[in-house]
């Protein structure tokens, strides 16, 4: 259904700027932005309706490239423990962290996974997020990361939401491999990577690169097997300490390395020659107290493409809105509102392979926009929690949440 | 109506304490609490009514104990430049700052206030608010206090929450003051006061003690005033710098003094002894990067009881969740989650004076109470932003946002 919306001022995000069009109106049509311009200069097509937008701002719909919103249990308590003053060291002592939630995971059935995460990924849609990245990996064996998927999967048909789904079979050692993380890396690679592929379960591979997790040896095995499956890749890298891991996402044309706060100049200037997108994610810094900044200057320098997201995880990142991260990057990261914005759209967008057709408000890209009732777009990041006034719209159609 | 709420587990926050009643039901009747308890032993009176809360946990509604909700336009703009590199110097010098929202305070309309307001508060409520306090502040002549005060009151009548009034004209120095701050405390105390008190738009008094705002002698001459009239009184105090301002509201029993980063044990002491409560503001001092902790050990060993508000206000705190600030006051401030919960309802509720009637789920006090799909009380201080599945009781009926 061809659709005039009218009335309105736009954030295109093109070329990562506001670029704004005042006074502005869109045509969709199947799906599709047909037209985009001023409202003066709307083409005399045949509108089979016509929506007053009311002044809004509209901007891209918001993309989340970063998520594990799929998981059982949370681990509120251990967050309130911490507070009361346990160790983290007595918290793991006591299977807490990270086997806590794959412990919960692998007990959950599909269907309560998938209502849980229902439940987060809702609440995160109310935000005005239309595309949405969802990884495995608390699963850590093939019958549980297959599961997880398939949950990504579901929630995808089900909301009204574009989910990528990303393998992170390499997200940490599962117990019965303690002790033999290369054992682990050849079960991932010779049979969970393959059987998952086959299945049509996965748009891209993620893996954990660490002290704590895997090292880059270890990544480039997951990274050669993914090559070989024709999947792109992303990297957790650089989070607490520095061991290039986003110099090795870049050689393998990584969509993205993402948290970074460790990373080096030469790092930046790797990313920026591969395209690479920089995933900041101010949600885990906070939380986790971080105070290693990412250096936002040297990606600035470099040109490397910044993007925001949620890492919405139960760990270290309980993150139910992406557009407290715009805040969050601002304020801790010291990006700019604009930076931000472009942060969750038009970068976030090349950082899950969608860059030719989500991101940004121009003719031929999928008409997935908000429209919010603001008075310019750095309200989107200045303002802290609670919920704005807006309409969604996704591929050309007004959505309720 | 008399209605049987059941299927439930209760933190009543009695004692500031989670207090937990697990398998509960409440009984509420004439807009107060009949009866609480175990499940097993409700009362066999006749219920008009019985609502099932499916498992829910219930808290009292929060209570947002200081916010700036009223005010002309936004800082949306300055706080775009500041992240673009412009000083904070060279946005006073033109006309930036709380000058700003003075003027666009004063130039707007009650009507284009409270529409503006209402938005806002309307977003606080959906996060279980159910009690608010508003400042005014930024009219600063007579005229324009009235104005901000009475659109406090129309909220109040229009929006199903408590609000209680706060007149906060030793808010800052007006510009046609300039010089001269001890003749507008004339004006305040003379004239403003009075007559605002006589109109009945003041439930309590407060000013802001600070260099760049009010002396402590300053403050004083406002708190004798404001006994004179019959009204209790609160004070902004070392936020910034240590003026004793916190003791020197203990003096004067004041409900609270709020935000305290560079308070003293010896003010604690004194807060501790008079019963006035500590108002911390985590929004605050997040956006401002603050680091400078509030004392909260101090707090502690001497019994001071603390709140949490948002401090909602277009400079400072643009903040629209009170729940966010459960997760600051544990993250940034390091409280429990049960002195967070407590600091949004029991603690609260003293500081503005409603320890009596409000903030905790006891036999005789109102039937505002929050029922939250959640699975224990600590995951309303983890979950960062977005909106948890909740149902709002407010005076006995359930409320719809
Ligand atoms: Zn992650
Ligand atoms: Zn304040």
């Amino acid at each position: 259904m061809r659709t005039l919306w009218q009335n309105c001022h736009v954030a295109t995000m093109a070329q990562g700027n506001y670029s704004t069009i005042e006074q502005a109106a869109i045509v969709s049509n199947a799906g599709l932005i047909e037209w985009i311009g001023a409202q003066a200069d709307v083409p005399s097509v045949e509108a089979e309706r016509v929506v007053d937008l009311g002044g809004a701002w509209v901007t891209p719909g918001l993309i989340d490239c970063h998520t594990h919103a799929v998981f059982g249990g949370n681990r509120s308590g251990e967050f309130e423990q911490r507070l009361q003053g346990v160790s983290y060291a007595e918290i793991a002592a006591n299977g807490g962290g990270i086997a806590s939630t794959v412990r919960a995971t692998r007990a959950a059935s599909e269907d309560a996974l998938l209502a849980s995460a229902r439940q987060r990924v809702q609440a995160l849609l109310r935000d005005g997020v239309t595309t949405l990245e969802i990884k495995s990996g608390y699963g850590l064996d093939l019958v549980n990361e297959r599961k997880m998927l398939r949950v990504a999967r579901r929630l995808g048909e089900e909301l009204p939401v574009t989910v990528r789904a990303t393998c992170l079979a390499a997200h940490a050692l599962p117990p019965e491999y303690a002790g033999r993380a290369d054992a682990y890396i050849d079960l991932v690679c010779e049979q969970m990577l393959p059987a998952l592929a086959s299945e049509g379960l996965i748009d891209a591979v993620d893996a954990f690169c660490e002290h704590l997790a895997f090292s880059p040896a270890q990544v480039e095995r997951v990274f050669i097997k993914a090559r070989e499956l024709g999947l792109p890749v992303k990297l957790h890298a650089e989070q607490l300490s520095s061991l290039h891991g986003s110099s090795l996402a870049a050689r393998y044309q990584a969509l993205s390395a993402d948290h970074l706060e460790f990373m080096t100049e030469d790092d930046a200037i790797a990313m920026a020659k591969a395209g690479t997108v920089a995933v900041l994610l101010p949600g885990a810094f906070y939380f986790l107290r971080e105070t290693q900044l990412p250096p936002l200057d040297a990606l600035r320098r470099h040109g490397v493409k910044i993007a925001l997201s949620s890492d919405l995880n139960p760990g270290t990142s309980p993150v139910l809105s992406l557009r407290l991260m715009l805040n969050m990057g601002c304020t801790l990261l010291r990006m700019t509102p604009e930076e931000a914005l472009a942060g969750v759209t038009v970068h976030a967008a090349t950082a899950l392979g969608l860059g030719a057709s989500h991101g940004t408000l121009e003719v031929g890209k999928v008409a997935d926009f908000v429209a919010w009732q603001i008075d310019r777009p750095a309200d989107l990041a200045y303002w802290l929690g609670g919920d704005l006034p807006k309409r969604v719209v996704r591929l050309g159609h007004e959505i309720s949440h």
